[in-house]
């Protein structure tokens, strides 16, 4: 069979080395089934339209349907690309005097954008399910940690005691808004290229805003050439799973933390957990690892669609190809280290003991100290902060004491002459005391941990909605294209 | 003067290498200003919540007054970072027993988060201001070139008759997604850490969302170890950024490829251009080359951020410290270059012309020839495709009888006898008539293009407006405070 | 079969969608075949140094002949990498009293760190061998146009005229480069870790200079945690891929602008081009932009690869599992680029006269003529260069009269009056007589391109000899091994 | 003042904000002093070749000597670079008529490339300087610590016993390769550009190799195209760096880890440490934290670099401009960096006692028990290694007695039958005669680790000779182009 693109403009074919360098049929196994969904949009809209017959109409929808049934591996692997292989599969059932009309007023330009939209739509949306899920196993997982002490790090250093719960939370904070960005990025792909044509529109009187309702998209993106040409929706998309997968790192790299015998807080469930081929006492959190690791995934397609974008000029170009296969393994990948991240908090186990034991190791308890001395005695923060430093360096248990001394040694008088006690002392080195005073909006305080769980839940609720009523709409078009498509093939 | 930070936890004092390498205050000019205002807004507060007196609280606001006037060059440069060193400036002035109780219930973490959000929050609207005067720039100049034919491009190569005004349209498609995409953005930073303290909140009773409406931010990061972490708003400006970059170094490589002798559509008015220290007739686009390089800039900034934020572990660390210079580079390197670019496109001379001469080299006219010979004679686009492409490779001016002889060999019928004639021929070579033909919505048809100026300039008004109301209410909170500053003052 | 290494470790197997999530399986099949090397190595050696017994050897290196006739295919794919499936087969093939043996002395962190320096050392060898197919079509190919004129550009404006050749050897001298990157690269690859095990060595008694001669390294990673953990010849492999690509870009963006109509400097040969599916006339120039947006691929490999790296603790961490995917990719796409390059300036129509025609467009001469002003004349150069701006500016065509005019106005004097002829200044207008004045090292003049030429071909007929010896080496070390092998099969 | 450049060609001016847009200035400083010895160089030249007279050769000179002294703020900053405003003073000292004669035979292209190539020559023997530095504090560090026991980590997990020596030397093995980086690096970019002018060379009888000689460079950038248009050296640069940053990045996280309270393994030297605004008992190892945050400065470079190279045609575009500012702060930080390091490395208190404790935690010696079960009985390793992980889920300590009740369930034989005895359980359990027996090559016996040292330190010895022999050479050759430069003047 000739080529039915080459063959009236270019005389000799690319040998094997050269077509396997262009073709894109491997990547392109992602949108089969979007384009013929975008086939049968257009076709329909060309008849809506009088641009095609209505016989011809039926002929194509139901060819389609056959194709789609009988899967990709069954189209031509030798042309380019999936599009024109498909309309070449087509020609070879109803004739090219039929089949031939179906690339009517588009271009493999505006359909292959539009097919790209229709995937990632749907990716984005497992995208969000996931964050979501992961959301919901950090609330429960919190939930049964609100009196769960442990030591709150800076510098990784023992700072001052926190519950895990309020640990929890701040990563349930940032993926909240990761699900803002990914939503923001979904208002902006999921618009409509189609009847862009190659960039400059067509001739035929076309209704791109019909084919966009089949389609289910929310808008047209208007300019022609902008339509063709525009890749940002790519780049956005991989930032989005860039910070997701740099949080996902960050929780990777504290469970790879809390898992080592040396901190001993938490214990992996054995099926995320690896033993070695050499070491057999060994139980290593590679799951968590190989997370970590994968936020190369999408650091990489990140930079690589930026580079490919660099100094495109308009309209399409082929550069566009190497872009696309960059953007599935990314979203599958965050996808998938959001579920497998959700898995391991909520199966691990947690040695309370251990956190707690660790909670006071290092005078964590020195601000709150330093804190009740102002509170107390009127001095200011900033004496406080020396004395207590003082004896941190000293490496004292702090009794009253050794306070005295201390802010003797610093103002020449004892704080205890200025009202402190041994019982304010103990109480301001009690680890479960200290916290509860701690109770400003998004503290470790256990009524305010608990408030903001509550609204962390109300939030949550409020964006699966969101998801399941994006999808349903997203669905419902597909369905009602498919259940056209049916009708118009069932009436002849 | 004893370090008020170290004298009391640390012995030996780093020399002049170590404090370099560790010292922000260089970078720090960026939020002086903006670490005043916070020191306010805190003081305030404290006095509110009657954690500090009322007398302390005047004191610390007169100080802090001055140190704003006196700038910061003023500060001690010894110290590691602004922070500390505008605190110990203040105790100079008045004490540590009233200037060391400012830094109660808080700390340098949640301050300088605070910071760095004011200070680019300002930095976005100006940014978005930038973005809205190139729009302006671009649509004014479509709406003088509605007619301006020029060839379009796919593959560089010439592909269909299109006009100035089109092309110029799909840009403004472009920036006004980024725009979206800032204001998104915009809404993540305008959030308040302010009350986190180290991390883990604080025992004193201080009203955060009192300190966030002093800075008139929008809402709060309510986790606190969340609130003094993440930098994701950072990498996200960065991103935003590197989209607009990349938009703008598309733009730029069509200026420079405009300019060059080959194509000579424009020339660039001189302040733009340069010569050569070599060869003095050369007139190069330099602006433009220096805004595609600039995207360097963006790029760079944006893996740098990414790089930095890999693997950390919750709370601070001082990593962080290395993450803010990228930014400040980064976004107004991307302000200025669309400053520049908008004022390249107002000032350029268009060589009508060239571009109309070039509009129909190449055959541009293929297409429209293809689509009439399906329209006349109702053949399938795909074997009016062949018929069309044979003529192009043979390179013919396309006549009716060179139409009747290729559509014979193709399918042993002439055009001629499905109804083409000369005159219909000679319309579809036509790049006026060809262009006007397209008016799918998008498309060329300067009708259509017309109307897409319209709700360009309407979208336009709406996001200048929506910038200028955010702009109101940031200046007037900072006004307010610094009046209550004042009323404070002025009241003792 | 219950699994040979979590059978004593672990209790619970992972569910599939963890299996998949950690499965190296997939992209391990690029190392199966040294695996399979590396395995018969290290049990030759174990058995030289009396660690395991003949027979066993014997019996071990058979099966594993065996194992490479089947393939892949027939392991064990719900293994989590190629190690242990494989091992596992050998056990079911001659038992575990036997296969069990093999792992001795080692681990699987110093047998994959191994094998992908094997593979990777091939890869590079095919890398150089695409580097001097490059080198050798444009060093043909600029041997074919030592006297084919064309503009030279800097800014992509008309500069000085110069030859086709000269050009093409601004890109030899730039792969010259790039070939010396890949060996010093390789002489960093090319390194035995194998012996390292786990990262601390063992108590067996091996012989790692053993291992390394039989699979042909240079010498070894001494340390034995660095020998396991480090990636950085990933990193260094993946940096002069990115570096080849980037170069490869600019000579496909060269190839881009001159296909235009507006350049029309070459034609491709239609094997590297394509056409569209809505344009028949088009002849796109695919290929070089594929090559061109293939950048990105390189690139997302090197940041890919550079997150993945950061911050990791030794020895070794499952993160590195990441690392390896990128890297096959990265090289195989960069050489394979390298080879369609080849092709494409092997093939290309090159335009001389559009190219001859334009070299004098836009004035390219004035720096010839300022040049021959000062030295017929003796003043300065900048004011030379003043006087010829100030023409330039004008538009004229330079005369001996409007010279003296402009050099009147500069400096009151006439350059005729100082030597100045209409003969000197015609000859310093002819684009052929100017570039043969020019025959500064590496200038354009013919005669020194020619000579560049052939000291070009030289070293690389030096650089191909030193990729032959390397590869005869490398080759004829697998083959005595294996020739090792049957030896010890048939002793039996 | 008229402007020498743009007075000719060009005629409005930039206004403010385009020339701040346009000006490299400031980023010049960093060349100002090679540019100077680059025009002498040039000047001498052109005497040589008689293309200048010798007495406005001795005022070009002598005026040269006079600006360097004046330093660069005494140039007319309202240039848009250092080379036209440093030929503008040149100029206004003696005049057009011997001023202007300076640039014959050269252009601002070749001129800035060899610019940045002799300041980076210098930055990059820093550089090498310093990573020696680190190389021998790690060595020292390493013959202080053969016998100290630590737990050596794969997965961050307890693996096996090692010594804190052994670590060490596995990052001396890093360094040694990114040093042999950078010498490689160091022999592309030690060539000099100069002579090809703006990129065609010159009509002028220059003499290449004369300048080359005087600045010290190995040898000439021979294709004048590619001369002024490369900039992959500069690439290759900021990867060396990068590189060498992640290797630092990995020690840093090192340190960070050994200075938890759970690790305790070091405590860093004061001046290396910083405390808290909040927690006065803080002491956090900043600067570690710092050098694994500067790790982006370098990635971010990098990137920056790629994507300013991409697709840019030859010759020179101006880009460029933007790519030279990125490598200075990146060779800076990686300079300082490796310092600091040094410094931090040499200073640390090393905790022995913890460090031997946690060697033995996490029962690390199991390798070394299955291995003398393999070596005592002469089972297969896999079943050996099953028998020790049975041993270690159950968590026990291994007897003779339980190890016989492991092995009899899984081989229904006891170990005790097959010769193992408490005393030899006992030997290998203990962690000190568990490293000595591992002393194959590069393992961490004390003895092996001894050699490596004295090898290590073999090496380095010979690296600084080199980094040594180079900057003799080099410093040698500016110091003869000064001497030179006096001497003419002193003729006069």
């Amino acid at each position: 069979m000739s080529d039915i693109l080459r063959r009236g403009r270019l005389s000799s074919t690319p040998d094997e080395k050269i077509h396997k360098f262009t073709s894109s049929m491997i990547d392109d196994a992602w949108i089969f089934d979007a384009d013929i969904l975008v086939d049968m949009a257009h076709t329909i809209m060309l008849y809506e339209q009088e641009i095609i017959k209505k016989e011809d109409c039926v002929s194509i929808l139901s060819s389609l349907l056959k194709i789609r049934d009988e899967g990709i591996e069954k189209l031509d692997w030798s042309y380019e690309d999936i599009h024109i292989s498909l309309e070449s599969r087509l020609i070879d059932m109803v004739g090219e005097d039929i089949g031939g009309r179906m690339h009517s007023g588009r271009s493999r330009n505006d359909e292959v954008a539009t097919c790209i939209r229709l995937v990632l739509r749907n990716q984005l949306l497992d995208l969000m399910d996931e964050i979501n899920t992961l959301r919901e196993s950090l609330l429960i997982t919190a939930s049964e940690n609100l009196k769960t002490i442990m030591p709150g790090y800076t510098h990784l250093q023992h700072a001052q005691p926190t519950t895990f719960a309020h640990h929890l939370l701040a990563h349930t904070g940032a993926l909240k808004r990761d699900f803002g960005r990914v939503l923001d990025a979904f208002s902006r792909i999921n618009m409509c290229p189609l009847g862009a044509a190659a960039f400059a529109s067509t001739g035929f009187d076309i209704d791109r805003s019909r084919t966009r309702e089949l389609l289910g998209f929310e808008g047209i993106v208007e300019n022609s050439m902008d339509a063709v040409s525009t890749r940002d929706f790519l780049i956005e998309a991989a930032f989005v799973c860039t910070n997701i997968m740099l949080n996902l790192s960050k929780m990777a790299e504290e469970i790879i933390l809390w898992s080592t015998s040396e901190f001993n807080f938490i214990e992996l469930d054995d099926q995320y957990a690896s033993t070695s081929s050499i070491m057999p006492q060994k139980k290593n959190p590679d799951t968590a690892e190989l997370i970590r690791g994968k936020c190369g995934v999408a650091t990489g397609s990140l930079m690589s669609l930026i580079t490919i974008s660099k100094s495109l000029p308009l309209s399409y170009n082929r550069d566009l190809q190497e872009a696309t296969p960059n953007i599935w393994k990314c979203v599958e990948t965050t996808t998938t280290s959001l579920l497998i991240m959700a898995g391991m908090i909520s199966t691990m186990k947690i040695n309370k003991e251990a956190m707690e034991l660790q909670s006071v190791n290092g005078f964590t308890t020195a601000t709150e100290l330093a804190d009740t001395l102002v509170r107390v005695s009127g001095i200011p923060f900033r004496t406080a902060h020396q004395i207590v430093g003082m004896i941190a360096k000293d490496g004292h248990v702090p009794t009253l004491e050794i306070i005295d001394d201390a802010a003797y040694s610093v103002m020449q008088k004892k704080m205890s002459d200025l009202g402190l006690t041994e019982d304010i002392v103990h109480e301001a080195l009690d680890p479960h005391l200290n916290i509860d005073r701690r109770k400003a909006a998004g503290g470790p305080a256990s009524n305010e941990v608990l408030r903001c769980i509550g609204s962390g839940k109300d939030d949550l609720v409020s964006d699966i909605n969101t998801v399941n009523q994006i999808r349903d709409h997203t669905e419902r078009s597909v369905k009602n294209l498919l259940d056209l498509v049916h009708e118009f093939i069932g009436n002849t």
